[in-house]
């Protein structure tokens, strides 16, 4: 199967999808009942799955092995990705603690800090290592993605220092926009946006409109 | 002006626009403007700012002060608004001290942990509270929205708390989904999910895919 171009909304609803899937005891299941735990209905999953080229069989439902292999693939979670923490500061020290992304294949093997008092010290299990010294672990420990936890002024830098080590997913939990190449995929995490969000939807809950989009926000 | 129901990536793009247009030093501004600054094409620009009854002047664009305004109510962000935080760990504590809050209209007044070694500190100027005083601190705060930090076994029980106690919206860090009443919104941030989606940009950056939708994930 090769790599599909989908639609934003289907990128981030697959996640969500493949953990009601790994959470079921069944072999099949139903597209309704994928999507109840999915928070939407199930026209929605079929069309979402049908971007997988997957159509289920009827009154049988979809294979969970071959869906969780199919939408894996697609995402490109099928190994292990390794995960370095740039910035260890509050917010680094809470992912490096984060017990949700060992559970979804991902493992944070490195942690950097220009902060003479924060490196060597050992956060989730993992040493913190001088800012200086990221291309080279970043490259002897096959880091392929990274989280950014800087403050604003330090994340174009630490951006241009993790793209030259070869990285191409990054991440941005810090307050401003980072330039990167084309080759590389930057997501912005930004927290207040968040709340804004919620804010309308928690109008419209207060009002009594039917909520359904209003549940799953960034993902769950 | 009524709130509208929108679509739910309309309400995702509503407040990049406002960011944009909050740093702009111009009267108006068009939408191709407003479209490079928020990473999206103009068209998508008309489109999203049509759902709100506004369609610009032709030759000259938006009214900056207007749409701002209309923005912010339509997103009800009109007046200052009150957040707790319920969970003082490592990410309660990061989120304490988050810069993109207070730029966005967001005070936090108010925070809560059960952890008597934690009660009694102040994080980023807020006094944490026990967690039995919830209900209290909440009324007498006017807290409208709360940041969900706790470990996911404690998550349900905090939500129960704060909707007791009049709490509308919820953001939701807690790895574990929590139920509310219908008159409540809860987003919930996965960040094992948000990393499960770069990656799927990351395949597509790397083979070189144009990335239009790329970039702006949580928001930003």
């Amino acid at each position: 199967m090769s790599i599909r171009r989908l639609p934003e909304a289907t990128v981030a609803r697959l996640p969500v999808y493949l953990r009601v899937l790994t959470e079921t005891t069944e072999a099949t299941i139903s597209s309704d009942h994928l999507a109840a735990g999915a928070g939407v209905n199930a026209a929605q999953v079929r069309k979402d799955l049908s971007h997988l080229g997957s159509y289920g069989t009827r009154g049988v439902g979809y294979d969970v092995a071959y869906l969780v292999r199919q939408i894996s693939r697609q995402l490109g979670l099928s190994a292990d990705r390794r995960v370095a923490i740039v910035g260890v500061g509050n917010l680094g020290h809470a992912l490096a603690r984060y017990g949700g992304f060992a559970a979804r294949g991902f493992q944070v093997v490195a942690a950097f800090d220009v902060d003479p008092r924060t490196v060597g010290q050992r956060v989730g299990g993992v040493l913190v290592e001088p800012f200086d010294r990221l291309a080279e672990v970043v490259s002897g420990k096959g880091v392929e993605l990274a989280l950014l936890t800087t403050p604003a002024a330090a994340a174009q830098a630490a951006t241009d220092a993790l793209v030259a080590a070869g990285v191409n997913s990054i991440l941005n939990f810090a307050p401003a926009r980072v330039a990167a190449p084309a080759h590389v995929a930057v997501r912005q995490v930004d927290l207040g946006v968040e709340l804004q969000i919620l804010c309308y939807y928690g109008l419209q809950a207060a009002a009594g409109l039917t909520a359904y989009d209003a549940v799953d926000a960034a993902g769950s």
